[in-house]
Order: C-alpha cells, then structure tokens, then sequence
C-alpha cells in the first residue's frame, strides 16, 4: 500500500483531479452493506456548491445504496491499483464484500457514513444534490461536501478509460498559464 | 496544419475518445453566425442512442447558437493546437469570428449546419436530445449523430484541463484487457 500523508482540500478546487477524466472508485454504505464500483462518466458541474454529475447503471448493486444512503464517496486511485480497478468491475457488491476481496482499507470519513478507500490518492465526500435524472438516466448530481487529498505527489498517475480493456495512463503536466487572461485563470 | 485522413466511425464507440476526459472544442451555427467554444465538463451518457452531456454556461456566446439551432459539433484538438484552444477560450464570439481569428478551416458537417474544425482529429455531429436540465444547470444532453475519426494516430494525443492554466497531455496507453470478464469489455 502506498503511504499517502493526505490533508483537507477546497471543495471548489476538485476539478484538478476529476476535470481530466480519470477512473474514480465510488464506495456506499447503507445498514450496514458497503460497497465499491468502478466509474468512468463523470463531469464537473459547478465550482461552488463543488457538484459533480455521475452516471451509475440502476443494475450496479451500488445503486440503491447511494440513492437510499444518499451518500458516497469518489475516491482517486493511481495507475498502481488499475489491477485492483478491473478487479472491482467484474464481480457484483451481491456476491462479495469488495474491501475484503480486494484487500482495501475502510477509513471513516468525515460528513458521511460511506467509508473512504485508504489506498487511494484522493476521497470527495459526496451527498446527493438533485435527484431529478435518477429515473430517465440514472444520473446523480453529488455535491462534494469535503475533500481528503494527498500532499504528494502534486498530481496523481491516473488512469483513464477508453472502453474494451484499454486505458490511458496520464501523461506530462504542462502549463499555459501566461496564456491565459487573468479572469479566465 | 496536420493533415489527418478521416472517416465514418460508429456513434456508439465513441467513449474510446471523450471517456478519457480530453478539452474539446464546440462549434456551432444559427443564421449565418458562427462560433468556437473550449469545454473540459462534459461526460458520456449512453451508448445508444449515444449521449453526451456537457455543461455549457450560459454566459457563453456560444450557448444561444446552440441552443437556438438545437446543434453543435464536438471537435477533439490534439496538443499541438494548445495555444489555440486557450486563445479560443479568451476571446467572445460577440467580437470576434473565431475561424478568421484563429485561422481554422470550417468544414461542412453531414447532419447538422454547425461546421467541423477540419484542424482536429475527431468531430461529433451533435443534436440537442433533452433540454429539461439547461435553465436550471446550463447542462445540454446531446446525440451525437455522426462521427468523423482520422484513422491514424489510433489515439489522439490529448489534453485535460486542471484549472490554472494547467494541463495534463494524455500519457501511455496500456491494455488490462485480458483481466476483464468478457460481458464487461
């Protein structure tokens, strides 16, 4: 397990790590069952309230679970745990614990009963916002209500889907910010 | 300009290119004006028929012409069109006609009056499918009806907004495939 030493993070400055895309780990809790899913379609909604659109298949076991709870929590795994990723997409939270089966540590998080996968670089304490697309997309609108992120590194090595097996790993940070007008920034 | 030899690519693969997160710019058109916007919030929504839902403020120039026209293509830039895609992101199309600004070549589209930016390697026709989430979060759910790919790179060499005038330039592809369950692929 990588050591991450991790601390509170702004809520309106997620879009860092989820604006790029990346493969994130979505764990629930409800009466007891836990539960981790694997989710690729995600987008960033808005800086503040922070809220992230997700779309979560109703035939994902996690499903009932954040909408019952109306909780979860988006956790960032690096590229090392992209295994444990695939891993976590083949089998169903019916069958199998996940935690157990895949070794994870369950830390308490701090405004939700979902617990944070402590192998990960990053944890967003979500509570749902907007429940309206539930029915027509099953699309949850989550508003981030606390950040756990890692000191270092400065950007995590993630992993990004591309369907059929494949993923892009990311790749070089590069700036253009003396591009940018101020306001824009 | 790079000369990218492209074709037909079925709609309902194309998470392989917005899954993993890229910036992409939107087109669009509506009686006889034309305009470019860069968008880093957006997400795959289904397959088939093939979602996309995209967060387009509606401070943007761009917001009326699609919404007006029901339109929009998405283009994908590759990195070496960066300074471009910030430069498109810093100016309105209230005061300026992008394509003459930004020396972009307007192609016409198959499906819909909103041109393709022949500069990018990929383009996704788009039609506005469920409007009932725009007053409330400027958030569009378009059907992409057609989708043009160049047919080498395999993968575009993409970048992903971090806020700050950073990025992040797609990095390796690696392939986890013979770790998947088949009806998971």
């Amino acid at each position: 397990m990588k050591n991450y030493n991790k601390q509170d993070f702004p809520v309106s400055e997620i879009r860092r790590f989820l604006e790029p895309g990346p493969v994130v780990l979505v764990s629930s809790a409800y009466k007891g069952e836990t539960n981790i899913m694997t989710m690729g379609w995600h987008t960033v909604m808005e800086f503040s309230p922070s809220l992230i659109g997700c779309m979560i298949t109703s035939a994902n076991y996690s499903y009932d679970l954040i909408k019952d709870s109306g909780e979860c929590v988006i956790n960032i795994p690096e590229v090392h745990m992209a295994t444990t990723v695939v891993g976590i997409g083949n089998c169903s939270g019916s069958d199998v614990n996940k935690f157990e089966k895949f070794n994870l540590t369950a830390e308490e998080a701090t405004m939700v009963k979902a617990p944070l996968i402590a192998e990960c670089y990053a944890h967003f304490e979500c509570k749902i916002h907007d429940a309206q697309m539930l029915d027509k997309y099953n699309f949850f609108i989550f508003e981030v209500v606390k950040a756990h992120v890692a000191i270092s590194p400065k950007y995590p090595e993630t992993i990004h889907y591309r369907g059929e097996g494949h993923f892009m790993v990311s790749g070089n940070a590069v700036s253009y910010r003396d591009k940018f007008l101020p306001q824009n920034l």
